[in-house]
């Protein structure tokens, strides 16, 4: 067992079809789909198509309502500074206080600019505080902006109730949802969810790093972020990534195929590694609640013993997991996600996310339930809180 | 004879060695270079050899001082607005009238913010008026932004004399210099240049569409405009694309060592190419002065007739040029380029850019020395001037 890749949150391995379906965009029909000649529409219309598979993906009423960025931080920031931009009056902002980085460090430097953000709370099983954002939207609320599934715990926020409850309060009020996590777990729906804007990463569904989608509803008006040619009907300057975004188009319409067996087949392995972990290693806890998450993560908490020490040693038996998202790894700040569900500080440091993918095999899962034990009690063994994990042994154990 | 791709300056055909190298980082070495643990180390020493290899590239000091971006656009984006926000209380800029569509635009919107753009003019070689640089520069002046290369006409600006002329009027004054028509092209010296910022775009010189560099020079402070992660120290959130980096890494240490070959081999082409169409089309005039100009490029007017019909015709006969900036196509408006110029009326319309690479051949460009002259012929004669082309023709023809 070379490697056991479960940090499909983090990034995923290219579908080995999608790779095949970019291959002739690179060195043959390379053309600039700008360009005049009959020699670029090759590359212009495969665009073209990918843009069609991207608004099946997202049931979008048309394909005008897509549009292509270089990930999902940028599809976060587009949205976000073009909504605002729009309705400069309204100073207002509420968000959640567990959405990714990109999005918060945005919201920080926002409030820096003279905007009030409200930061919505969750319960400890990660699910959002409805009645909360019910009494914070008022007349000056500019953006909601609240995720599908959180990147650490994997749990699913209401979206078509956040919209409701918004727009009940204040129709004005523009939606933005950060599906990076959802895409490809679960269906999206941006027509029933009834938001107005929705961006994804092409990464997070087997799809290159380096390119993502924005939906916006065409009622919503938006600014660019970045300005220049016309591409994207103005939304979006810079010579298109034709390779990158057919294959984004493809995996879009393959994860569309493989809902099912997200729901079925990958739930059923994430479950049995959890079930497992939870039954086998006694200072072990599960950090969400085990209904409302998108099938693929579970976030477990190891008490009183150091999370970066187990990545540490399974990464020396090839697996591959995460304390939180990547983009803050490094960082020993503990998860701004577990510490707003409460989740008691002696497991915050000692949690891990195992994100799974379709290519996560049995034999992969069965190898994890195999290492991870003897790990876990190696760490317990040097762990400066004996008292405390004998009480626990002795409750549970 | 398939195609004859003649429009290098558009885009490029990714090199098949750039492609094999980029390869490994789709679906094997896919980690997140932000990831801990083993198997994403590999990822991360990829993009930081790629970030060594751009370095040397612009002949920085330090590779801390390469930011990756999604291209030559968002590079541009970046660095105008990141420094103005650092300067919020400096309000004027400078910049040439024959810039690049997306930095044009971009000026047009900061006008609408309050910003006092003053845009400087060419003479009719498209040289850039250094008088009036200097005249312009004063104490309020935050940004002066120059392209080192006209993507139209392949025109060099003097870099290093308009950095020499804006620090010696104000030592505060940051320069940007777009350099995407430079890059791969003529050698580019950061350092020695004495600029400020620097940017270029992987598509122009055999890397992919969608992944660019900027420069930035340890002493300016830049605002990001992608907020989210720590990428990039913290100047352009959202994970690496790995590939493209890796890719753009190798593509740009290819190009550095083949600036001789474009100075010789296609430089001998270009001219071959320019010499034999001035010699045997009567209508066509060289737009540009002879020299002080990219290897790669000439844009010539074939007067009196439209130029959109001669790319037309070009294209049944597999040859791919164009009228001006990609970016633009499809917009009737004549180039802002030429205009800025003083081109005749007459020519403008009718005029074409040829971009060549290092994989243009003698054999294509025989080629299009043999197809072009009966084109033009056949379009001459479908011209309603027919008084002012038998008046050209007696002249020179």
């Amino acid at each position: 067992m070379n490697l056991v890749y479960l940090d499909n949150n983090a990034t995923t391995k290219v579908d080995e079809r999608v790779l095949e379906a970019m291959l002739p965009y690179f060195s043959q029909e390379y053309g600039n789909p700008s360009s005049m000649y009959d020699f670029a529409k090759t590359a212009a219309h495969a665009m073209q198509n990918a843009r069609g598979q991207m608004k099946d993906f997202f049931n979008a009423e048309n394909e005008k309502d897509i549009i292509f960025t270089g990930g999902g931080s940028e599809s976060a920031n587009l949205a976000i500074r073009g909504v605002l931009n729009m309705n400069k009056n309204k100073r207002h902002i509420i968000t959640s206080k567990v959405e990714h980085p990109c999005v918060l460090n945005l919201y920080n430097q926002l409030e820096k600019e003279g905007y009030k953000v409200d930061y919505i709370n969750v319960n400890s099983n990660g699910d959002l505080d409805l009645e909360e954002l019910n009494e914070k939207v008022d007349y000056d609320t500019a953006l909601v902006s609240i995720m599908f599934a959180n990147n650490e715990t994997g749990v699913i926020f209401p979206i078509e109730k956040v919209v409701e409850i918004v727009k009940s309060k204040n129709k004005e009020t523009k939606i933005f949802v950060d599906a990076v996590q959802a895409a490809g777990k679960i269906d999206i729906n941006v027509q029933e969810l009834g938001v107005d804007l929705l961006g994804v990463s092409g990464h997070k569904f087997h799809a290159p790093k380096g390119v993502g989608a924005l939906y916006v509803n065409p009622k919503t008006l938006i600014t660019p972020l970045i300005i220049g040619g016309h591409q994207e009907r103005g939304k979006r300057a810079g010579t298109e990534n034709v390779p990158y975004i057919v294959g984004m188009g493809l995996a879009a319409a393959l994860a569309k195929d493989g809902l099912k067996y997200e729901a079925t087949e990958v739930k059923r392995l994430r479950d049995k590694l959890e079930t497992n972990i939870l039954k086998n290693i006694y200072n072990a806890r599960l950090n969400t609640g085990v209904v409302n998450r998108v099938p693929n993560t579970t976030n477990i908490g190891f008490e009183y013993i150091e999370g970066e020490l187990i990545l540490l040693h399974m990464s020396d038996v090839g697996i591959c997991a995460s304390s939180g998202s990547a983009c803050t790894s490094g960082s020993l700040e503990p998860s701004h996600v577990l510490r707003a569900m409460n989740v008691p500080f002696t497991a915050v440091h000692g949690s891990i996310r195992f994100s799974l993918s379709k290519y996560t095999t049995e034999k992969e899962i069965d190898y994890v339930i195999e290492k991870l034990p003897p790990i876990i009690e190696k760490l317990i063994g040097i762990s400066p809180y004996q008292d405390e994990l004998a009480a626990i042994k002795k409750l549970r154990g």
